[in-house]
């Protein structure tokens, strides 16, 4: 039976699979430490309800669940035809402050609708599935993020443990007295309960996570989802312009050296080079001027620089291209600048082999599928360092996150919903016929 | 005996009186509320005792001294050919808050010394001089300008008089406590003693007053001073830019409407702008991004502008076509414009005749004589409505002022005064020759 004959038999099912994790969206979404708004964050009463909750639709799906000692709730669809492998699918369960009901929540729902369509057409597949509702992404509590999935790549610290939250209570602490204490085990030694979080890469096919874009892309294209290439890297600069400050009455303008006029040529040279880059993004998002008064020209205008790029090297390109700019720039009008690498960050790019497998999946239900970038980071950037990674994005409306208004209609859900599972089913045939998927990133 | 002939004869008098009035700036540095720095505040002890001092160099130049309702100091110079004309000079002896020592002090100290010299010289002026010593011109303590020149001109409000410091102390209170009670009279009705100060503008020749620059233009020029064509008319605006927030890591280029970007472009058309005019200034002080985030694009960005001219035409079409370019610049950009005139206030110009007669003085002191507007306020922008105005500016250190560092040479003064000297003696020529200066401005 050809994918696409069995892909029409259960759109019915499918619509109700979207219903279902529309309504589960709208019931996590009730699940929050702070009344009124949505707040889940690490370790927190909320998380606990939510992973319990979660927990239960995981069972109902016919997987086994646990929580490893970080709080990541694992639910386990062991395949009928056991090869050993397993296909991380998943997403995060927690959030910002005052979130949308959709970031990270949605990833995880879509797995658990994905294995549950699959178990319900007997679909044999040759390796296992294992879906993930990692313990944090968003960082809000510690304020360091991606706890759940740098415990999975090996990645979380023991300095890591010692952090406090905003009253005090260590990362250890915490972790201990929300998690299953089983999961630590006797005597207690966190560090090594969490060492032995850390995944097995030989063992595991690849990690897949559906997300919302959180950016109007999708939306622009009028196309319900597309492809990520990378998770981008990030360059943070501090710049400051030193001009010199004077009466705005009584210097005229040809003896100025106003440190905000360079600014805001430099403000347009980055903003017209990024335009002329495919992908790049930078923006200047802070700025400052000293004195701050409107009858005397600044004397000083310090700013923000945010460039990001799916390629390292062009974004470190971009990143010396602007400082060298902005030299320039203070150069020709006799000001000084100071300029300071804030932060760099390197992109995590996503699977070639399980980007192509998911564009075929995406191409059945859609008529193209788009490639882009992630200017956001996500689980998907931790996994994707030790496994091949891929992420499947869902248009949300006016690009908006991290906000109440975030939103995502339904059908985009069901879209999203067909595409994973051909993107399961497309995989398990390429498995089937060659067996050698994880060696070929 | 030529005017010139008689300049050579004076040139030692001339520098010793220069230095007698640097030694006067440093004495009157020394007085001040606030131990460590030059503070000197509208009818604070410090005006008090600078009012004493001041008042006995006048008197030892052969003036006779009184103080008015609102604490102006005023020494009369009598004529011995009395026309029952009087020319005024001064400035202003309050300062800022850590003050340098020239602003004011200097006019002041320099009309002093001027009629010093006339009177040793024994030159017949036709008409008398009254020097002021002004009681506020920079409004530090009641936070509004021009209070000694504003009762001069008739312009102080009884509304003025409630006004109260940051004690709660009323200007009245603060007056009646401060001044000469005599000048208020039985009664104390200070508003009608007030009125009492508003000059007789028929009987005024004219309005003189020397200043630093507080600017960088004749040091620039290699000039020691400079006639002042008019105290420049001020426009004040307020801009915001509306465009839309995103995240700086999803929105690709082409899709952001980024209000910063809006308002650098601006803030750059404002400079190229007032660059191509001739003595325009056009000053973007402040700027303000909201949501200020690294990592968000602005959706906002306010700033402030300040336009100044000596011709209000050329303010006023200046300030037209600088809204219209943040309103073209905003609509090319999908973003919003809002904008508000904060303040505008008419430029005063200074007395052709005058100027002229001013530029002739100076000619003869330095090779040419340049003329400037003033970007700051003086007393004499106020004096100016009423009666014919001109003012000398000196050159200053880096156009530096407001600040301890204000400084201004021996060599300078001894120009100015020359200048000075040389001024009155001309206008007193052509007062004898024609009598009517008075009503031709």
């Amino acid at each position: 039976m050809g994918l696409q004959h069995l892909s029409g038999q259960l759109s019915g099912a499918m619509s109700q699979q979207a219903r279902e994790v529309m309504q589960r969206i709208e019931a996590l979404a009730r699940i929050t430490d702070e009344p009124g708004r949505l707040t889940r964050t690490f370790c927190s009463p909320a998380m606990r309800d939510a992973n319990a909750l979660v927990g239960r639709w995981m069972r109902s799906a016919g997987m086994t669940t646990r929580e490893d000692a970080v709080g990541n709730l694992i639910g386990s669809h062991t395949s009928s035809n056991p090869s050993g492998k397993i296909l991380l699918m998943g997403s995060h369960l927690d959030t910002v402050r005052n979130a949308g009901k959709f970031d990270g929540p949605l990833g995880v729902l879509l797995a658990i609708a994905c294995v549950d369509m699959l178990r319900r057409e007997r679909h044999q597949l040759p390796f296992g599935i294992d879906v993930i509702g990692f313990a944090d992404e968003e960082g809000v509590r510690y304020q360091t993020t991606y706890l759940g999935s740098r415990a999975m790549a090996g990645r979380l610290r023991k300095s890591d443990l010692a952090r406090k939250d905003a009253e005090g209570i260590t990362m250890e602490n915490a972790i201990l007295k929300a998690t299953d204490s089983t999961a630590v085990g006797k005597g207690g030694d966190l560090a090594a309960a969490i060492r032995r979080v850390r995944i097995n890469a030989h063992g595991v096919l690849g990690y897949f996570e559906a997300h919302i874009e959180q950016g109007p892309v999708l939306e622009k294209k009028n196309l319900p989802v597309g492809v990520v290439t990378a998770i981008a890297g990030q360059s943070r600069l501090s710049l400051k312009f030193i001009g010199v400050a004077g009466h705005a009455g009584t210097t005229p303008m040809n003896l100025r050296r106003d440190a905000l006029c360079a600014a805001a040529e430099f403000v347009c040279a980055v903003e017209s080079f990024a335009r002329q880059q495919s992908d790049l993004v930078a923006t200047v998002g802070q700025i400052k001027v000293e004195p701050g008064a409107s009858n005397v020209i600044p004397g000083a205008a310090e700013l923000t620089l945010d460039i990001r790029h799916q390629s390292d090297a062009v974004r470190e390109a971009a990143t010396a291209k602007l400082t060298s700019l902005a030299k320039a720039i203070a150069r020709k009008r006799g000001a000084k600048l100071s300029s300071e690498l804030v932060q760099a960050t390197d992109a995590v790019p996503c699977s070639p082999r399980l980007q192509q497998v998911l564009a075929r999946a995406i191409k059945k239900q859609q008529n193209r599928s788009v490639a882009l970038p992630s200017g956001a980071g996500h689980d998907a950037a931790v996994l994707g360092t030790v496994v091949p990674a891929t992420m499947l994005f869902v248009r949300c409306k006016a690009g908006i996150s991290h906000h109440p208004d975030e939103s995502v209609t339904i059908a985009d859900v069901r879209v999203a919903l067909a595409v994973m599972a051909d993107f399961v089913r497309l995989l398990a045939k390429e498995f089937a016929s060659n067996g050698a998927l994880a060696k070929r990133r």
